[in-house]
């Protein structure tokens, strides 16, 4: 048997299973599967949900009065849907407001003009990063100090004293997936402002962290650290970014000017919004799946992560809309707080374990609404091998992968528990166009591609309640 | 071994290769295409080829002015990505025009009116098909019959006779790759208007191939048969659709007003846009890389097909910028024609069969420039089980399968002198969102997609000029 003959008798082997009783199994859950995707592909709810969430309740960010009215649309989504049970689980949360309109401009000094950076002011599109502290209503003016990377901050700590400080770290272009570029990249945003602070400086300006062929600025939570001062920090669009960059490395002293009106008020009670269906065998053991409800304030979180939240419902929706109940009690959770400060993800946790439920599983679905393509799996070794048949069965829906990672940020704190998790990875390329910037809108989501999200979602639960973690078919 | 521990094995197998040798060279591959992926990814230059051809040359359907302004356009991005030898293949093109603005309304009888049909007129957002013929200056008036497949017109066949036909036959959400769907509906738009005027109609309406949620009519290409009269047709969104068969749903006679000055003029030369890399060890055998350079009339033609064309181009660009010269001579083709013709495609077989050209393969992208999936390929099995070891070194940049099939429109005419051919495959699912209609603009493309697509193409073309059909690695 030649090597070519060879390497397709083992695909054919692989793709068509071991044996009778494995296809006939394949086959009857083939079948499920195809009639649970009609019901998703031709009368999903999933797409009309989001619409009601992005376009009347729109922003949603913890503690806004978006977020109530989200948590009420929730509760009503889940009744709509037929949950058995629908309920809140309460949570406090950080309520950061951003008090009104940012601005900000840099100013090139007049005489240092050239052909490529005119002197005078120019306006930079900006949005304060979440949970940052204000300008106060005068705004802050000081030179600016271009930095690279946190070396570079370290190689020039003496000279940023008394300025503002900007990263200008790139979104790494030769990473595939776009979330590496994220990894990459964020720790500017999340940690730059405090370690701008340790050496001195004002406020901190941070490149954002996308793609995009836009000017839109891209927020998210920066995290104090509390040794040092809480100094003002925002995000630059990138062409604002280049254009500042550029002046900057002409020479002679640029000054930003900073004005924001954010700030933190005291943490306010909120909740994870979560519906429920009765397990047949085992309702006393839960599969969870979720998406969180808050959103950032510049747009309506239809991405990030209003897709996740309808897809999850959808689940719930779908199986009833069969009239299949499965083994396990299936629990869908809109969880509080994911964007600025994860606490929706921790209670439902600390609750899990207070009253000593058993979970099998926790799957979320927090990288948008596009088209899917794996799973990450929070598993073991032995498990991830043990559902690789599975995919056969996801891949005419776009799901040809499970990889070894996590799952959303909601539901890896339950991993603290032993539960395995995992999350929809779906194709990366768009979300950071989008993520936590004034884009996050519904027209941005191709209503198929999401609902293809919410069947495979919906079919890999169908597949652990049936299976468990033994895997096979 | 258990049934778990021997399938891992094997995966485990497929997935790492088989043998040392076959290691280091896939190691080696591995490292030229992570630098192709760096050149494409870092600096492409094919978005901005794209800018340029949708807003500086726009819409460039077969004759119009615009298509030989994309001809020049094709020639210049050639030189610009220092192709060897670039050139023009001529070849005689149809010439329809559109010829001013189509209009259309329906007229729901005084008295018939419902709460959900309101009596008097409604307009009909609507776009003439491609090669249709127009209705005179006046118009037409006729009641309207509604049908919803070829076997209801048969049945219904003397309803027709001075009517207008509504084809409404819906564009199938059950098949997950919507090519699918468009395969099984646009036998309507196609063949919909001759057949309706086998019986006797005046003109037809056709509900339009797409799953989009606004309200665009999406033309295209009909064939109209000899032996019946050539009677007007036109395409309609899918909100007016729905409309107009409610309100023909609710009974009474319900008359459709349409107006299109489309008509067809003589046919006219146009051109082939070809730009060559001269082969290092075989140049006089070619393999061949394309899309189609014509585009429909209410857009820019980016996804249909503007990016088939500069990822075509971005192929060449790529391997002259990293200074990689393939064994056999690499031509990129923009095919003239492709929308109402294929008269390139046929031209660009003629004479390669004229001339006893020995072409290795010829590769196409004319499925949009979403993120890239797999690739159709029209090969013998034996060769389609051959290059299977060729996805693991696609795979990290999204491609996962070679399925069996045919080529695009403008290569398959290749297969007829037994050339392999292929398509590249992205995710399909918004591409009938655009198609055809005023949304097929630049801003619809994803710049990262597009250039993972030109990747893939490029990683393909460079895998069989290196190992043929034999494949392996």
């Amino acid at each position: 048997m030649s090597y070519k003959l060879l390497t397709a008798a083992l695909i054919l082997f692989l793709v068509t299973g071991i044996g009778p009783d494995v296809r006939a199994q394949a086959s009857e859950d083939s079948a499920f599967l195809r009639r649970l995707a009609d019901v998703i592909l031709t009368d999903g709810k999933a797409y009309e949900d989001l619409r009601v969430l992005t376009k009347t309740v729109g922003p949603r960010l913890s503690g806004s009065a978006g977020y109530y009215k989200a948590e009420a649309w929730g509760q009503k989504a889940f009744q709509a849907a037929n949950a058995d049970k629908v309920w809140l689980q309460e949570c406090m949360v950080p309520h950061w407001v951003r008090g009104g309109r940012d601005s900000a401009s840099f100013e090139v000094p007049s005489g240092a003009g050239t052909v490529s950076r005119a002197s005078g002011r120019h306006g930079l599109d900006i949005l304060a990063l979440g949970n940052s502290v204000g300008t106060g209503p005068k705004g802050i003016t000081a030179p600016v100090v271009l930095i690279h990377s946190f070396e570079e901050l370290q190689q020039r700590k003496d000279e940023v004293k008394g300025k503002i400080v900007f990263y200008n770290y790139p979104f790494n272009p030769t990473f595939v997936e776009t979330f590496r570029s994220y990894g990459d990249a964020v720790r500017y945003r999340v940690f730059g402002p405090s370690q701008a602070a340790k050496y001195g400086a004002l406020a901190v300006l941070v490149r954002s962290m996308s793609h995009s062929v836009d000017n839109n600025p891209h927020t998210g939570a920066l995290v104090y650290n509390d040794s040092f001062p809480k100094i003002p920090a925002a995000a630059v669009g990138l062409q604002d970014a280049d254009k500042l960059a550029a002046a900057i490395g002409h020479g002679g002293e640029v000054r930003v000017f900073l004005r924001t009106p954010a700030h933190m008020l005291a943490d306010t009670a909120a909740h994870n919004v979560i519906g429920e269906i009765r397990g047949s065998l085992s309702p006393e053991e839960y599969i969870t799946v979720g998406g969180h409800l808050d959103s950032w304030d510049p747009a309506e979180g239809a991405m990030d992560d209003g897709t996740g939240c309808v897809q999850s419902i959808e689940v719930l929706r779908a199986f009833k809309a069969m009239g299949y109940t499965p083994k396990h009690t299936i629990r869908a959770v809109l969880f509080a707080n994911e964007e600025n400060g994860g606490r929706g993800g921790d209670k439902y946790m600390e609750e899990a374990k207070a009253k000593g439920e058993r979970h099998l599983f926790a799957l979320e679905s927090d990288a948008g609404g596009f088209t899917p393509r794996s799973f990450s799996m929070g598993v073991s070794d032995t498990q991830l091998a043990a559902i690789q048949p599975w995919l056969k069965l996801l891949r005419p829906y776009g799901v040809y992968e499970f990889a070894k990672g996590g799952g959303g940020a909601d539901v890896d704190p339950m991993q603290k528990l032993g539960v395995a998790v995992g999350e929809l990875r779906p194709d990366s390329q768009r979300y950071f166009d989008y993520h936590h910037s004034r884009k996050d809108v519904l027209e941005v989501v191709n209503k198929r591609e999401m609902e293809l999200g919410a069947f495979n979602m919906a079919a890999l639960i169908y597949l652990v309640d049936k299976y468990g973690w033994e895997g096979g078919l």
